[in-house]
């Protein structure tokens, strides 16, 4: 019998999970296998040993020492479910080093540190294998590298952070703003203490580096995406995006252009009938679109011990399939071969093309839609939909909503420019892309 | 530079398709394997060498033989796109013994006969590999053997007939019934002249067949499927369940009970809030729900020359990976080593579990309703939702329209028996499962 010993990093949600299915689940995984292999974890590493843990394990197979795991040597896989892009970061290399295959659910490490580390295990001959770092369980790293492999693929795009996705669901319900349901999200234990991770799209932002570089076979660039957060998007902005035939996500974004690619996270307004636009709540799900296969969605759940853990002992499984495959026939950590890797750079936001969602505040005479849709015409900007109503914020005042067609945004914001200089226009110009999606 | 040597059978819409790809995308896909790669159609087999192709080929690599390719030693690997479960058939195993693993999109061959030719690749060290034949260019077939492998799988419920759901979708517009919208899907080359294969149900049967084999390790079954088509639909059935908060779906279930398998493909109401629920027109959506991982679903183009060839090149990708990988570890052909495949029962209809959707014609007068509903609770079948209006067939009649709770199917089955009998109810009574799918 074949025997696969594992040695764990961090022993809570996920990795109690990992040893949930592992125990619960392995005769139907040895079935897989052929029934004579057995995967056993050996050592696991973790920050308290004295706290109490929701999965049983023997206290002997314990450390506080995370590096005794990786040195071990009795340790055939290494798998990283710690967090954080120090300790980590050493850790995995070590392993690396000592000519273990390291599965990991790290999305901020590998989005990161990703190109050093794959380099590095392609060094050395072994894998790091990443399916759990975005979208929990859904296999969507397996279907980018392998599943559309005849494809050049257009674009992703993705709800890809649960917290943000239940948040603006919350937002659609009568008298909810964000703060309150902020305040909900937190009491459930959706969102952090402190949400800036989530809510900024921070999160969304290191899972988007990773989606873009399997999807177009280049490097991983985290400090080139474009970050923008949910936390001004109003309960009006939703009702306004739902009446014109919208749904607003948070989505992360990366396409190909023509001069480069885009790579972006930022609350989008969805067309109804785009599929994506129906998840709600806290599952995640990512679109890719295809050059030959068209439009393809995966959906499922992003967070969670059984989610999450299903990904890692997939990835535990596809690893143990490989050991015995020449290098040079597996499956790249990047999708592409590391010596492929495009160079062809990340547009600045500004050189995008969107529709676009602006709202303002308007002074309500006869004017006023004229001198708008004038100044958005000097910009080369059409309007497409446009719905005004009575302000609530303000008895004298109107509110416009417009949909614009398809335009450059640094267009769009000297468009914005003028008009709040407008003595006709009251405050700022909210301003939300539109993702066409299609 | 390694060389890959491809034979087709067949050249039609996919085959076509498959060779565009290969020639437009080579250079992504180099880029996938390495730059090291060639891939190459050497040999083509068609039925008619006079036809004009759509995708222009060397006619010297054509030919009318198809056991020829089959039998050239220069070919590596054989992509069988001719469809037909006999020539196809003899082809393939002749491949196979001569040591060629096989590509193929052909969803009847794999289900009526995968098992003796899963059985056969072994023998030989070949394989078999057939995404395309399940949901077009959705890798479900690598999500369920691979993705999900972390997970007794509990049930798989799909629409993966797209020219079904395109009828269902249409006759939700005013004044479509079954007759007309099957027209319009034949002029539009949705349907097929005889549309019996994909209305009745037998190709989404041949589907479920795949899915149920790689969802749960048991053998294929396709004379085990419970097959039910949609031309008894109507289109107040279809207002009926909207009102009551579903939508009609013609659906693939396989699911696990306590005492076997459950596979079968019938029309089902799905409650709306089901992301499957907006799954529309020709597009196809497999929803998995695996024990740790919940619920999950995958979503894309079901048919046509780019998807379906899609699937193909990532096939071949795929094993032109494990071609030097020892042949226990490679995947195999249905998820399961061939010795573990379970041999638990698949149930009758009968005996199955389901909610169930009546609907049927009650002459109006105070009693019937109550009548009704004691009938049901004799059989030991409550009322979950009730709707009542004035029959659009008979000024006398009144329509009601009953959504029961969990029951078995038999109980409804005598219970329908002793409403039709009664007096005051008209005609037959229409029944239609309803699938939780939760």
């Amino acid at each position: 019998m074949k025997q696969v010993k594992l040695g764990l990093l961090g022993f809570g949600t996920v990795g109690g999970g990992t040893a949930t299915i592992l125990k619960n689940t392995l005769s139907e995984i040895e079935r897989r296998l052929g029934g004579d292999v057995s995967i056993q974890i050996i050592h696991i590493a973790v920050r308290d040993l004295n706290r109490k843990r929701a999965v049983e394990v023997d206290g002997a197979i314990m450390t506080d020492q995370p590096l005794d795991v990786v040195n071990n040597p009795d340790v055939d896989m290494v798998v990283e479910l710690m967090g954080g892009t120090t300790l980590a970061k050493t850790c995995i290399e070590t392993a690396i080093e000592n000519g273990k295959s390291v599965v990991t659910a790290n999305k901020a490490l590998i989005a990161e540190h990703g190109n050093e580390l794959f380099e590095l295990a392609a060094q050395k001959g072994v894998s790091i294998a990443y399916e759990a770092a975005v979208a929990g369980g859904i296999p969507i790293i397996k279907a980018l590298r392998e599943g559309l492999a005849g494809n050049q693929i257009e674009w992703v795009a993705g709800i890809i952070n649960g917290t943000g996705n239940y948040i603006l669901t919350e937002m659609k319900k009568p008298g909810a703003d964000f703060a309150k349901v902020l305040k909900t999200a937190q009491e459930l234990g959706y969102a952090e203490a402190d949400p800036t991770f989530d809510v900024e799209g921070i999160d969304a932002a290191h899972k988007l580096t990773i989606l873009a570089s399997i999807a177009f076979g280049i490097e991983l660039q985290f400090e080139r995406v474009y970050t923008e957060g949910i936390s001004q998007i109003t309960a009006e902005d939703i009702r306004f995006a739902d009446q014109l035939g919208y749904e607003i996500k948070h989505l992360g974004i990366a396409n190909r252009a023509e001069d480069g690619f885009s790579l972006r996270v930022h609350p989008t307004l969805v067309p109804k009938s785009v599929l994506l636009a129906q998840v709600n709540g806290v599952m995640n799900a990512v679109m890719v679109n295809g050059d030959h296969v068209g439009p393809t969605m995966y959906y499922g759940p992003g967070a969670g011990a059984g989610p999450t853990a299903s990904a890692v002992v997939a990835d535990i499984i596809d690893l143990i399939r490989a050991e015995h495959q020449p290098q040079a026939d597996r499956v790249p950590g990047l999708g592409f071969a590391l010596n492929q890797l495009e160079s062809a750079p990340v547009l600045p936001i500004s050189e995008i093309n969107s529709a676009y969602y602006l709202r303002c505040f308007a002074k309500d005479n006869a004017g006023v839609l004229a001198e708008l849709s004038a100044t958005l015409a000097e910009h080369h900007i059409n309007i497409e939909l446009l719905h005004q109503e009575p302000s609530s914020q303000n008895p004298d005042d109107a509110t416009v909503v417009i949909i614009t067609n398809q335009v450059k945004e640094s267009d769009v914001d000297q468009a914005i420019q003028t008009l709040e200089a407008m003595d006709a226009i009251d405050g700022k110009i909210m301003r939300i892309r539109v993702g066409a999606l299609d």
